[in-house]
């Protein structure tokens, strides 16, 4: 039986797809993760409360919030703990399905513990960015243009290429150099729109490009024509 | 009373939106697509046919397939009108959804006739690259990567910079440059999976180079790491 991995979407209950809700409907484990260790705090599972037959079928797996996963042996550690732990569950007979927001493929901490199981499946999810476009009521791109997702916490030098390559672009992280990306916007005369907590309670949107002067909350995500 | 864009996905009926399913279901009038005037074949409609409770509901609108709309002002009087029908619909008191496949902000059509009508609501979809992930089982992007999802219909200068600049590229409308993908993957040695026909019956994945050597199906894109 396979290990399924959930896109559950931006936060709107109903962005999540049909599957989604069908495999969490029929899971035998529910795990999501939570950025405190011992919490039970996630965004992840209240955006899909509604569809779970049962709260004691959920798993809490701790996701520390660090810059760079990859160079750290205990954090490797941690994710072959969860590993080994989604392993047994399988081994067990039981249906686990793995719950994350957006897309398991875009930006997800899951990738780090999915090298340490064997038959996963994925089922994609609506990402920050699309609903960002839907909000915003534009296009990312159309016709033959590239489109561009890049974080402010890349190097200046990736950042100017992109801008000078790309027509339509993403910015995700915004909040981490709001002075840089308000620099390139001028001196490339670009326009955008700046989305904060898209798809929770507090979500704002705005076209003008001097809220990039006042501190912008960490879930900013711009779109940049 | 507004109208409704409702991205219905990949291919799979299952891989819409909660969102989605709900609003085509509540509909008055589903507007699709066809390639052909007159016709009634459509994948979005095929996708949705499960959500729909009485397919007299259903409108088929006419979308050419030509190489740029935006110079073509015959085209151009086909969307006006197209967004006029819409209007007079929506004057009618009529809840319209217009289903477009993929995501309503990454390529569809549906971009070019969005000016012509005054309310418009959008709902996200699973985008085909989104899927291509899922089925690859790969991430798109990680920690603080890059994503650059390009035409290979872009010009060669374009697409060599890109490649330069970014790690992950998802390569759309492979087909229509097969020669030149390859040229550059083997001057850059680069890899990457190979994805036809996308959640629809004659799907092929592949991560062999040497596929780019016969003619692909249009429906063919590549995620490049």
């Amino acid at each position: 039986m396979p290990f399924n991995i959930v896109g559950v979407g931006p936060g709107d209950s109903e962005l999540i797809t049909v599957k989604a809700a069908r495999l969490i409907g029929e899971a035998d484990v529910i795990i999501t993760p939570v950025k405190k260790e011992g919490s039970k705090e996630s965004t992840a599972l209240n955006i899909v409360k509604t569809y779970i037959k049962n709260m004691e079928l959920v798993d809490y797996f701790y996701f520390p919030m660090v810059a760079n996963f990859a160079e750290d042996s205990s954090i490797k550690e941690l994710f072959k703990s969860h590993g080994d732990t989604i392993n047994n569950y399988l081994i067990e007979g039981k249906k686990v399905v793995f719950i994350t927001l957006g897309d398991p493929s875009v930006y997800s901490t899951f990738s780090y513990v999915a090298p340490y199981i064997d038959n996963i499946e994925y089922t994609p999810g609506i990402t920050s960015f699309l609903n960002g476009a839907a909000l915003g009521k534009i296009p990312l791109c159309i016709g033959e243009e590239s489109l561009c997702i890049i974080n402010m916490t890349d190097s200046e030098e990736n950042l100017r290429a992109a801008f000078k390559l790309h027509k339509n672009i993403v910015v995700m992280k915004v909040s981490s150099n709001q002075k840089l990306l308000k620099t390139i916007l001028e001196e490339e005369n670009r326009s955008g729109i700046f989305m904060s907590n898209i798809g929770m309670e507090n979500e704002t949107v705005s076209s003008d490009i001097t809220v990039l002067d006042k501190k912008l909350p960490y879930f900013t995500i711009g779109i940049i024509k």
